[in-house]
């Protein structure tokens, strides 16, 4: 930590905060500048109390945190890249991870004819909700476990693995039972009964970046699933909000980049929510690719114009093999890359 | 409904907008404009799907929806105010209403001591968080069931009633029996599965607003409460996330003088998270009842620098006394208006 | 300034850091955290190139600046609040300064009308832009030049004190002549070639915050007119840009009071274009006396809905009238508070 | 344009917008809603002043307008791409467009080395800024003229075409003589002074997007530039202001996209100060060429640790050569993928 005076603290201000910080265990380095002190604190202890101690202090202009708040996620923690196998698949490795299917479950002919599509156009993962979060309460809420079995019912059939959201801490064991991969939605980023739930669930977790969530603060809330107790999870960009309407949300494809830099855990983009916008989405699957995301997660629905929702940015099942037709030599570029990663670590 | 066909949608596809928007069981008014064709969509239906449904189609430029999506929030349901008694204390009503106290349940004398205080200087509510959510899983994550105890036993030395947050709606029975009235935090504002759950609490609900939310999506959320049979919600402005940082939020005050024309709920504004700093919660406050919120929430601790958390936004008893006390003359202000306003109408 | 070093810096890395330091003329002190080596830099020099110089250097984590970056606008600098005299009123006094008037200037007989009506009602100052700032180019530009002259004929018959945009450096010689306050848009805050000119004005001038300009931002933009040699610069919060939807912008009320704490310039709050709508402009309006702003800017027009530019926010001179009528409690609160500080300081 | 009024709209009040609507020599097309009556406006006029005047209206809730508020720009304007040719270069045709050079021109050694590197790797045009703005006055502002000459220097050696930043109208005439593009900076999006300055400067334009302006408001700003004499328009994303602070901005790749489907001008992007950290410019350079911007700008220097300003964000030239390596087979599928386009069309 670095704690900065304010300009006219006085000599006893000064030692009353280097007290509190020698009372919580740390060494104090002072450093007198022309216009302030500005006080080092070094050891090992419990960083967010003292530092909301000292910042509650008079005379103190402002408190710093140096050291990362996580650890379990960090690159610092784990050089490489985790890599988590999931029904036969390797997330975070050497294969590109496409993961596809409609925003909701809502009949099994709807379903299959997803699963059977996206399965022969080199799919791994089958996407689709059975618990539905809707800003309306009077808007279609999901078939819930009607919809956990018909994903199973595609999974037997095509050998897809199955990634679905779960809402509340109490569904966790019921969607655990069905899933491969239990999806936390982007409202629910910081709801930490749920997060802390899932560190028990004994299965993958998928955890997508908040809509007004900073990069950290995925990585704290990815460490809570960790910490807990749950060491496979997968992150997701899938677009902020900012003041920009032409899409549904801004992509901070950066964030890619930015989350291999800092942390081992694999990293997915979802273009759709990202964007909003069908015609956007095959040219951010390329971005994404090229910028060396783990994968991707795809709407598709075999009708988007009687999808349930999220029919805008859904791919007809026949603009989806398009796409994937286009990303093929992306694809082969990001092997490549990735093999010669591989070689220069 | 108002759907807008792209500049060159030929007369076949603006017909199957027109029929998709007649098998939703509405009529259709179509405008021939001079660059485009723009059409009215009349009637009452499942609006939500049948715009996602137009909104999927090529050529509809974009489907725009009239109609607020909420109603019993709605000041068109009820064009009054809404007073909700709570332990005595009419909110929403012709009182100003504090609520103060800590940000953490800590102990039994903090409690209390802070209880006494701001009990005697005029509050008639005492937050303080049994449940903490933290963003970091080593954070202090509250005292839980321990300091709801003690939160009942303030209530019952000094008569204030009691608020407190719930995170999970596994906890919902639990905290209900001690509170009396429920908070949601600004990052549950969307956690539906909780929302729900509230609705059967029978208890009043107080609903922070998220921190990317708009002020639509905070009346969606109150409208989930309500619909699921509580109509007992007030409605909190705390700070927005933007991209200042000199203020840990931004407090969006106009958002009470919005809500105030769109609800009839009651608004209270909480200028310790909105701004993060004590120094500024006092000119907040003021600001606050000038604007006519029905209330405010405050964070005060007997040692802000000893706080477990938030103590650089706590205002010291002290502090807090002298707040109240400048406070007085708006107030007195704030009443003569209300009452005006209900002589008026 | 505290330069943090990356986790698996070497002892040659950090000896580059130090001796570059040490080539801009400062000392260095450093600290062996637990985990990372932290680097304090003191003197004085360059800060800004020496900054940018290290944060390019391999294994620095960051450069963080501690002393302030502006200095003539800091309270640091001045302790007192600046009194800007202009056309026989102080800003920044005992005094609340009201500034109204139209958007636009339009004609002789709209600006006159307003001019008598708003002085009669307290007003100092006449508003109206003779060189508008559109987003389009098709819309309405201002009278320019005969604009400025209306104004002028409002000044000599009403006595008010006249402030109006400028836009380009090019213009500020002309509409110095005729202004008393030289406005700068928020779209030109950061117009440095402007903001020079400004330096050299001989008037005082009001700046305006821009859109997604922070606070420090703000305050560095009027160093540059300071610095450039004006000391009469006026700051102005005018809503900034946020995800918010439901006001044209969000008026960030809390910067009035941060600003208050950091310089000692006058303060001005402009609830008209941070809401965009006539409702929300008295609330507004009540919450800026109440946080202590030196003073407001509203638009008003004889005739809103007839208004060439920004009719919707506009109120009618009528109920301009009610709304003076409406604040002078509040305005008596706030001259008891301003002679209360001067006593005590 | 559609207008809705209020649900309590009375008969009189509808037809008074009505009336007003025919003033301005407009058709109108009633609808009577469930709840509301909504108002289709047909017909051509002076749409933003009408729409001000209707939103000023009393029981208008909204007023939206249909039609896009700029035409030269639109791809329903010209369905191809603009081609633009400067010093030799196709800008937005089938070659892929590389600048590069410093953030600032800081000497004759330092901008020819620099050249001769770029220029060698297959680079089209040399960037580097002659006129700096700075967020402080007390930082480097730039060669001003002497900085041009060293780059038309550049150009007489290196045949690269010049592209450099023009901070006001007044320097218009002086930029011009020297550079092939003008560059208008993001803080300058919004200087409608300077855009109507630039319709008359007979030499082609890069217009940056503002850090908080819409992709809607960028394409009015070069509306400006056309509309005022100049259709050599580029437009260029380089990041937006969001919450998000572990990128200096947040790259919207989407709005390439975006842009790609409404304008038909070419579009650049820039991914050092989209991130503003050397170590993400590589990846993010790979994305915007798979995504199918036109070009790329990219900082580099000799030598970043000793560079004037954006030392933290430039490549070394031995990075920039690596990464030009590196992207040659995204580029050779961009050009593909440029060539298939052509043929389709």
């Amino acid at each position: 930590m670095i704690i900065s005076m304010k300009l006219h603290a006085t000599r006893g201000e000064i030692d009353a905060v280097c007290e509190r910080i020698r009372d919580f265990g740390y060494k104090v380095h002072s450093i007198e500048g022309e216009e302030r002190v500005v006080i080092g604190v070094v050891g090992t202890g419990d960083v967010t109390t003292c530092l909301e101690s000292l910042e509650a202090m008079p005379q103190v202009e402002n408190a710093v945190r140096i050291s990362a708040p996580y650890k379990f996620v960090s690159r610092e923690f784990r050089p490489g890249k985790s890599v988590i196998r999931v029904n036969g698949t390797d997330i975070g490795g050497d294969e590109f991870v496409m993961m596809a299917g409609p925003c909701s479950v809502e009949s099994e002919k709807q379903i299959l004819e997803t699963a059977y599509a996206v399965a022969r156009l080199g799919a791994k993962f089958l996407r689709g909700g059975a618990f539905k979060p809707r800003t309306s309460p009077y808007d279609f809420q999901g078939l819930e476990e009607a919809g956990l079995k018909l994903l199973r019912k595609a999974k037997q059939e095509t050998g897809l693995g199955v990634i679905t959201e779960v809402m509340s801490d109490r569904d966790v064991p019921m969607v655990a039972e069905y899933a491969d991969i239990l999806q936390i939605g982007a409202r629910n980023m910081q709801n930490f009964a749920l997060l802390k739930t899932l560190g028990k669930a004994g299965k993958p977790v998928m955890l997508k970046r908040g809509l007004s969530s900073t990069i950290k603060e995925l990585l704290m809330s990815a460490e809570y699933v960790v910490a807990h107790g749950n060491p496979n999870v997968i992150l997701c960009e899938r677009g902020i909000r900012t003041f920009e309407t032409a899409t549904r949300n801004t992509c901070d494809i950066a964030a890619v980049a930015v989350l291999n830099e800092l942390s081992h855990l694999p990293v997915i983009l979802d273009p759709s929510h990202a964007t909003g916008k069908r015609s956007l989405v095959p040219p951010l699957c390329r971005a994404g690719v090229a910028i060396g995301a783990d994968g991707l997660i795809v709407e598709c629905h075999p009708n988007p114009e009687k999808a349930m929702s999220d029919g805008a940015q859904s791919l007809s099942l026949q603009q989806f093999a398009n796409m994937m037709n286009e990303l093929q030599p992306y694809i082969a570029l990001w092997k490549q890359a990735r093999v010669h990663e591989a070689v220069v670590a």
